[in-house]
């Protein structure tokens, strides 16, 4: 199944996807909601997609794959640590990453698989955490690598507005491990690699985290990339994962987004 | 004017701080509510403090007062760069902090003056900023050092459930810069440092962080703290700042604290 959040006359609305319509539903399937439908259907091609929830909490791997790990020359992880990106960055599928004006050299692309948590968890064993994952969506964790290298914290390189396209839609019935990541700008490929190459997998990410941590319904888990993709104001950055969906945002500049927005 | 939000019957419910009493509220004072009464009131005495606020993102200052940063060896910020927290280790004035069983060594307090933001923000000059923040609670950022030391983020040493006690109420009328914070533990003043030696104020950080990035009402921006104070189990820490109040919470072990839930 596939569950989506859009906006309908302004209002935030869940919907579950049925080929080329998405059914409006009554409450948040992530609350055991989200069964009886509410309202006229609309086509995909017709919707404003909102990012598919908010979190209570933004979880974030960092270096999850060897090769991305080894092209940033850094150690690879020993262990499953989580980090954090902000929700002010969040934005749907469709809506426009803006590059800010500051913004010189990389400024790039990683296609994430994200676990969306459905589940209150505490010290989950491998077997709960699997269970407890409602289902999965996708991520570009856009980051600006001068600021990342510049600053103290990823507070603009990576939590700017905009930086952290999520969506279209959750897919509850997909293995996150036996998928392939397809990077496209502008429809030509520039990154392509198999979701199941993770140093640590979602399931030993959450036994971990939630040794310390209680994770939430709706709480996201981004789970890393294996290559990264360079952005161009103008362009159009597509997010492939098999067995999920794609990920679609215009690349805008600063300026441009906001002679757009005086329009 | 104090507002509060405190659990009444295990609902959530804003509550108006009147002596000695909370005078429970319809709605939210961030979302221009809160001024009609509704319910009995409760005595401050008796009432189950909540964290004031959960927010959309929960931003905190990492090293803001030189002697701080001196005494953790680290350089001076040349500029106002704000970090992070995680909502799930929020916990109300009164909750218990829970030390993990893993917790070795320096396992700190520090008292810190926190915004809370009132109003959506985007490149804020410094008058904005000033008129943005809807007032001032108590933050203790419970930090265990050694994960601290040899983790790669702040997941487990900073974000550990119960980490993050915040309240007891939002002071709207208090002046952030001109106070004291005074750290107790168990009634034993352990540190006291003026709230003014701050490096960057809170103005500064809203102003340079809204260059990049949208806040929003009830985000909580934490100014960070002067001292840090050690805590042991069976000890309660409070965090006095002059003109908003006192933040108090009890140190449990995590054994003593699961044989609490058992009873």
């Amino acid at each position: 199944m596939r569950y989506s959040r859009i906006s309908v006359d302004g209002r935030a609305v869940w919907a579950r996807v049925d080929g080329d319509v998405l059914r409006p539903l009554r409450g948040s399937p992530l609350e055991g909601g989200g069964n009886a439908e509410a309202g006229r259907a609309v086509p995909v091609a017709d919707a404003t997609f909102l990012p598919p929830v908010v979190p209570n909490v933004f979880y974030a791997v960092g270096m999850n794959y060897k090769r991305h790990a080894e092209h940033a020359g850094v150690a690879i992880p020993e262990r499953p640590e989580v980090g954090y990106r902000a929700n002010n960055a969040l934005i749907g599928h469709g809506q426009a990453i803006v590059k800010p004006d500051g913004v010189e050299g990389r400024f790039e692309a990683e296609g994430e698989v994200v676990a969306v948590i459905g589940r209150r968890l505490r010290r989950a064993t491998y077997a709960e955490a699997r269970e407890a994952v409602f289902g999965w969506t996708i991520g570009n964790d856009v980051s600006a690598r001068a600021w990342q290298h510049a600053d103290r914290s990823f507070w603009r390189s990576k939590n700017s507005d905009t930086f952290k396209p999520m969506g279209p839609w959750i897919e509850t019935d997909a293995d996150p491990l036996a998928q392939t990541t397809t990077v496209r700008v502008d429809g030509e490929v520039r990154a392509s690699f198999r979701t199941g190459a993770m140093i640590f997998d979602p399931y030993e990410y959450i036994v971990e985290t939630t040794r310390y941590i209680t994770m939430h319904p709706g709480d996201v888990l981004w789970m890393g990339a294996d290559a990264t993709v360079q952005l161009e104001p103008g362009s159009t950055v597509d997010i492939e994962i098999s067995g999920i969906g794609t990920l679609s945002n215009p690349v805008l500049s600063e300026s441009r987004a906001e002679r757009q927005d005086d329009e």
